[in-house]
Formats: structure tokens, C-alpha cells, sequence
């Protein structure tokens, strides 16, 4: 423990770890420091570029707060939550494919009945979507819980919005739907719309830096939980949007890329009549049954 | 970039990089991700380690402030400070050592003149600290500046006291010194003791959960500036102390372990009489010459 340098540092720490109990911590560290020290190693680190890397982090951290979440949005644009999206959900063919969570979900957003419409004020061309929650053999899923959360027209999402004047923020475009006996579900919002991740903040700045820009191919969330079925933490995807084929946060699936179909104003599918044109999106989803011990 | 799985992912993100005008940052960027990746990978890391992943590291961002870098403290914990340091202060023999910087720097500590007493009030037995800052060749390094920190006798440096009644911290146990024409510096301050780093933030529950203690050996802090020649941050360390052997930040050379003496009541190093007993480290520093470029 005396005298470490480059060739044995690694090695000292790893065996520090020799007292821990929990072995998958231990293994999780273990790894962690290989590759954090071949890094450093490997690239030759200096002082100055591990000053910068610690004032990045600190910066990360301290534009965080319960609106914002910056760490995972630098997970995101590293590939790093789509790898971890991607190695936790082989599943069969045929099932809806998952991907990347995101840093915009908000816990407590409010429930919906069919046909309610979540936009709840947030500004965008009305859009109606509807589908089935399904298991692989074709059975529906009844009463399945579908949280959806999305942008408004000028790429925010609530809570990127000021707050209201008592210092919330209403929830706007995000919502909890149920599916009825039939696995049916259906909404009414807004169109989706491309827009670019936060980037007046340090992931920003790193991307402008590495020469990368910062939008996202306009999509819906949805996350869906049905009893015995593992949860699907997926978006669905506008099909011909000009950043499909270089999302900031190398999320796009092509089977989660679906047609959002332009309506005339007339009859919508919540049998309101509209005067102004609408989108309609109609898409399905299957569920993965749970396996043993998930 | 569309339908990137954990096979594919990686080269996606590298390739994403093509844009960036700074060679050197893609460089450093590129072997980042494909450290993180292949550490995601070996592990093949859950999405619920990845969410305790972005927790723990939200926590470090959110203790940080001003007074606390919790970034710099998981860095040292995790080895990559001495790593850093190491592989970037390869000296010729005879040079003194660097050692970890540490997260208890603070910009503009007090200047003080030869046997000064730094401590301004910290708790300690009083310790007398001189010697010589030389070249290679023995000449001795006039007006170099010496900047010192250390804890007090309860293992707190100042930045972890309770605030003055004004908001401020004061001073203690730091300050700055400059070496005489003939290369020595003198001061008094306080005898070293071990301490724990700060373990009662993020980076503390970590280290327990891995079941490593937080202490390290007792240890005086100093960064020493001379024209044309490299800056040396380093430590002394005390020799017998029981944490010289399982430093919690792997900082400790045996180059750098010195002895503080213990002396009865009586004359001081500066000459004051002194009532109580009192200590004595002579340390002498050698600076490496500045190469080209450097
Ligand atoms: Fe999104
Ligand atoms: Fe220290």
C-alpha cells in the first residue's frame, strides 16, 4: 500500500476491496476501477484534463435538481443508457422493443379516463392515439397501466416550463391511461415534435464540443405495467422525421417508428367534431411475460 | 443509428464523434466510452444499478459546494488521483515526490513571514516545520512559495468547522510562505494527526459499503511554486502512524514519511520559550526543473 504507482495502483485498490461483503457490489467495483484506471491510462490523463473532468461533474451535479436530471442525460448522449437498455431486455420476437428512459419522467403524473385529453394545456396540433396492450399470443391485456409523457410544440416538456404562479408545475402532456377489458387504450394530446435535449448546461457544452448536435427525433414516452409481464419503458417514433437516423441519444428502434396520420377538420375518433385538422397515432403494444425471478 | 444493440452501440457513439475539431478531446471522449461501455458490458450492469448509479452520483454533485468536493474524494477513494498523479510526475531520482492534491485546497490563504504560526487558532500541540527548497544540484531555491494545509487535532480542517459569525471561514492551518536566500522556510503550526476523510456524505457510505475505513495516516499538505520549476503538490506523512499502510486515498511514499519529534518544555526552533512540549519536523524539498514545453 506504499509506493503505488501507474503499474500497481490498480491492483491496491481492487484488493481494498477484499473486506466487502456484498459480492456483486464487489465485482460491480471491481470492474469499475479496471476501467476507469485503463481509461485514465490509455489516454495518458493529465491534471489539467482531470481538473476539467471534476469541474464537469460538479457542474453536472449542481444544474440537477428535481426538475432536471443532467446525469442521465450524459448517460444518454454516451450511449450508456441505451447499452444498458439494450443488454437488460432480450426478449422474444414479436414483443415491443424498449428503449431509453430518458431524464423527463415525473412521478405522481395524473390518471386519465379514455378518450381524456392529457394534453391538459400544453400547446401543439391535436393529436389522437389509440392501441391495443397485448400478450405475445394475441391476448389482450386488460387493464394494463400506460404512462405516457411527451413535449409541447416548442419542444418542452412541463416541467421545463416556469412554474405556475404558486411555484408548481402542472403536469401538461403526461399521464397515467388504463387499458379497458378489450386492451384497448386511447387518448387524446398533441402532435409530437422534434426537439433538442437541454443544452444550455454542461452535457450541452460537451456535445458542442465534440461536434454533435442535440435533437431528438420527435416520439412519445410510454411506460406500460401489467401485472406478470415485465415493464416496457419504450417510445414510439415519428416516422419521416429528419433526425431519426442521428437521435442525440441513439434511442431510434425501427420497429418503434409509426405514421402519425393527418386528418382533415371533421369527426375524430373520440367522436368529437373538430375544426382544425388533427393527427391520428395508432399503435400496439406486446408485453414480455415476466420470467422467473424478474 | 437506428436499432443499436450492446453489440453495436459503441462503435455508433465513437462514430458520432467524427465532427469534433479538438483531436485531443475525441480522443480522450472515444477511449471514455469505450472504457464505460466495456465496464457496462463485463458487468452486464441492470438498469436498477444503473438508476443507484445516477443516485449516488446526484448526491456527490448535491454535497459539493464551495467548502466540499466530493467529486475530488471519490476520485482519490477510487485510486485515480495517485493514478493521475503518478503517470504524470515521473521525475528524475533524487526529485521529491508528488502525492494525491486532496479536497481541502483552498485559493487564497494568508501570507505569513518565517516562523509565522499558520495554526491562527487551530487546535493542536504546537509543531515547529522548516527546511530547504533545492534543485537537483543542491542549490538552494530562494523566494519559492510554499503553500501549506493541514487538519487540526480533531482531524478537521477548516472548511469543515462551523462558519465564523459573519458567514466567513477563517484561515487556519493554511497559509502561504516563501523560502529565504537561502533557500529555508519556517513556520509553526500544530502537530498532524490522522483523520477520516469526510464520510458522512455519499462517498463515506460507499466506502463503508465496501467495507474500507475512511482514515488517513497523518500528513501535511504543501504545494510548492518556483520560477522554472514544476510545481509539487505533495504531503509529508508522520512516521509510526497506524494508517500508513491502508491510506484511504493510496497516497502514502516512504520518500515522503519524515519524523516529528517530541520535545520537553524550552527553547523553540524560533526561539521562543517554550512551557509545554512541543514538536519538530525537518523536511527538506527538492523541485524537478521545468522540461520544454512543460
Ligand atoms: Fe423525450
Ligand atoms: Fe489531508
Amino acid at each position: 500500500m506504499r509506493n503505488l504507482n501507474e503499474d500497481t495502483i490498480t491492483q491496491a485498490v481492487i484488493a481494498s476491496l477484499g473486506g466487502c461483503g456484498d459480492t456483486r457490489l464487489r465485482t460491480v467495483m471491481t470492474s469499475l476501477v479496471q476501467h476507469l484506471h485503463s481509461f485514465a491510462r490509455e489516454t495518458r490523463l493529465t491534471e489539467a484534463e482531470w481538473q476539467a473532468a471534476i469541474a464537469f461533474l460538479t457542474a453536472v451535479g449542481h444544474i440537477t435538481d428535481d426538475k432536471r436530471q443532467e446525469f442521465i442525460l450524459l448517460s444518454d448522449v454516451l450511449g450508456l443508457s441505451t447499452l444498458v437498455t439494450a443488454q437488460n431486455h432480450a426478449k422474444p420476437a414479436g414483443c415491443t422493443e424498449a428503449t431509453v428512459f430518458g431524464p423527463f419522467y415525473v412521478e405522481g403524473s395524473p390518471e386519465y379516463a379514455q378518450f381524456d385529453d392529457i394534453a391538459n394545456g400544453a400547446s401543439g396540433e391535436p393529436c389522437f392515439v389509440g392501441g391495443y396492450v397485448r400478450a405475445l399470443d394475441g391476448q389482450a391485456i386488460a387493464n394494463a397501466q400506460l404512462e405516457v409523457w411527451q413535449a409541447d410544440e416548442d419542444g418542452h416538456y412541463d416541467v421545463q416550463l416556469a412554474p405556475e404562479d404558486d411555484g408548481t408545475h402542472a403536469h401538461r402532456a403526461r399521464g397515467k391511461l388504463r387499458t379497458d377489458a378489450n386492451g384497448r387504450f386511447a387518448f387524446r394530446s398533441i402532435l409530437a415534435e422534434p426537439y433538442p435535449i437541454p443544452h444550455d448546461g454542461p452535457v450541452g457544452a460537451l456535445l458542442d464540443a465534440l461536434g454533435r448536435h442535440p435533437w431528438r427525433p420527435a416520439h412519445l414516452h410510454f411506460m406500460i405495467e401489467a401485472p406478470g409481464y415485465e415493464t416496457l419503458i419504450t417510445h414510439v417514433f415519428r416516422d419521416g422525421d429528419r433526425y431519426l437516423d442521428s437521435d442525440a441519444v441513439f434511442g431510434v428502434r425501427s420497429t418503434l417508428v409509426a405514421q402519425w396520420v393527418q386528418h382533415p377538420p371533421g369527426t375524430a375518433p373520440d367522436g368529437s367534431q373538430m375544426d382544425v385538422p388533427f393527427y391520428t397515432l395508432d399503435y400496439d403494444f406486446v408485453l414480455n411475460p415476466k420470467g422467473p425471478g424478474r
